[in-house]
């Protein structure tokens, strides 16, 4: 299928929608971020963005704004408008009431109650609609909508923080401060947009971490659930995961005993793999299922390691700080060992910047055959 | 004092004399790299570089191509003119007798015979002299020069190719082909602005590198000497090391027995340091004795680290290939174990680029008083 040339007024007009839809990164939770603009010419008529479920959709925001002169104006939307009533009504008939002339789309909705129908419904509607402009970058913004949606599972998002030399922590487990104000600022970012932040047991019980969002000033979030993997519930009383600062739940193994500080928190139980450990397709698909988006992975080499190796660590956020370690420091990520060079674990570098004094690396498995199979 | 205020045109011809000296990166060895720009307002009247030991210096170059019209005019250059006569005859009595009515200098010489006899010998002739325009940069050209001259011993760049996880090489010591083609070219580079090549036994005996300079094309290069720490002269018969492509030198412990095939090798006897290996320090002073400005490390993880260790490594140029090998491979330095994270290693840095798929960086130890003493 070829794709529709756009001109240069249309990209102006999408990456402004783009932009506005960025504004949802750590609010629309578990709904995608979208924005829209309604435009004649180079004129902006109105601006919107979708800001929290169960609140207006982008394209109403935009139409409100606009009034009488969306008719026969052009929309240009992030994402399909969706078809069906939901929470709000269909943002298509929205469109169609409005009387817009024409409606740029960046990227499908593969939402089984959209796809495609949004757009049967302008065409039918006899409004000309075009779909695919700056659609990689509406992919991006909704990375983790789209995996949950199409294959069943979240996004997963392993953050590492590590010396020069890829360690992780010393010897005796002490890793605080590696990295920079900086970049652990911009890590708070990153915990910020995802659903869920993953960790294990063993990193509550070295670091009691608090996992929760830090945003200056009063910026909104929606807090992100804490999933602990925790095959023998050891968190112990007292730990911050089990405080009220953010929804939390423990995966467990069916055998392990229930401590009473423990009965009141969310536990699910997670069959276990042929290590003894719990089964990370089988968690993920858990999160999936409860609206999981983004998982921002925060844990030890091994936890880090085993998503890596399963194929489900679909991104690295690498931190590296200025700093050597030495030899006998912790490693980033315990993995299989290689039989040859060949068989290293090949990744693509998607973004390289400086944060701070660090430099931040973000990454994707250049081979994923395995994890991008549907396995809902 | 207080730095002279140089006009915006001064700069600009400055920027140029700096980007000339460049040119001569690979070849001035053992001299330092000089460009200068003979100029009148914004007019250039004369250009010139340094390009090889024994040839003319910069400032010829310039007045040659400026003739007559030098009379009056400003001479920029890049590092004080010499007042002695060494393989030529000295730069600033030809300023003097070519009538610049003003010289500008980046740097002052720290060489001995010269050491601000020129600016004075400048000076004293009527011509206005200032110094300081564009200093750092003019530094960093022939940080080797100034490190020998200065310190007594060379500028030591340590280059390590490693994976995201911090790891040079499989288990079994397999390391081809961590870093793609662009940074292999790199690296060719730097090697070729060394005075040396620094490397040890243990890497001559487990991949046979050949350590010489391949640049693109018949550029020239003055090849860099070879140098092996080689305690017990292990060097085997038919080691690249050992063929004709570029001079070698073998470091050795004076107990070491010379075999047959060493016999017309260069070799040089150095002290054995107190854990049995041969005291570094020596080693570069000896490097510094026969010119060595800048060397260039490429070595196993105990060699890089020793020198880290003992404060002798004065920068880090780090590839970094988006790979991955795992915990089982072998690590990028050994390093003493820390006892808290407050004396971890830090570094500046200094530089952070795409080079290819690759990310490189250059860092400098940023608490360096050690090394930065006089020993010589």
């Amino acid at each position: 299928m070829s794709r529709p040339f756009f001109p240069a007024m249309d990209h102006v007009h999408m990456a402004h929608a783009l932009r506005l839809a960025e504004r949802g990164l750590h609010t629309t939770q578990p709904n995608p971020r979208v924005g829209c603009v309604i435009a004649r010419g180079e004129t902006v008529l109105g601006a919107g963005w979708h800001q929290r479920a169960g609140e207006p959709h982008a394209e109403i925001f935009a139409l409100r704004e606009a009034g009488e002169a969306a008719r026969g104006a052009t929309a240009y939307v992030t994402l399909e408008p969706c078809a069906h009533f939901g929470r709000t009504p269909p943002c298509a008939d929205a469109l169609i009431a409005a009387g817009v002339g024409r409606v740029v789309i960046a990227h499908e909705d593969p939402f089984d109650k959209v796809a495609g129908a949004g757009i049967e419904k302008l065409r039918a509607a006899g409004i000309g609609v075009q779909v695919g402009l700056m659609r990689d970058a509406a992919h991006e913004l909704n990375i983790g909508f789209f995996s949950r949606i199409q294959r069943g599972r979240p996004w997963v998002r392993v953050k590492l923080a590590m010396s020069l030399d890829g360690r992780t922590a010393l010897a005796d487990g002490s890793s605080k401060w590696i990295t920079g104000d900086a970049a652990r600022a911009d890590v708070q970012r990153w915990r910020g947009r995802a659903s869920a932040i993953l960790s294990a047991s063993g990193t509550v019980l070295a670091d009691d971490p608090r996992l929760t969002v830090r945003l200056p000033g009063d910026e909104r979030f929606v807090p992100p659930l804490r999933a602990i993997l925790d095959t023998r519930l050891r968190t112990p009383v007292g730990a911050h995961v089990l405080d009220d600062a953010a929804p939390t739940v423990l995966f467990h193994a069916e055998s392990a005993p229930v401590l009473p500080h423990l009965a009141d928190i969310q536990r699910a139980v997670i069959r276990e793999d042929d290590g003894g450990g719990l089964d990370l397709r089988a968690t993920l698909h858990w999160l999936a299922q409860r609206d999981a988006n983004e998982v921002h992975v925060e844990a030890g080499p091994a936890l880090c390691g085993a998503l890596l190796a399963a194929g489900l660590a679909d991104e690295l956020l690498v931190y590296i700080a200025p700093v050597l370690l030495g030899h006998t420091a912790r490693p980033m990520l315990t993995l299989p060992p290689l039989d040859d060079m060949a068989s290293r674990w090949k990744l693509d570098t998607i973004d390289r910047r400086q944060v701070g004094d660090d430099t931040r690396l973000r990454l994707r498995p250049t081979v994923q055959r395995r994890s991008a199979e549907v396995d809902r």
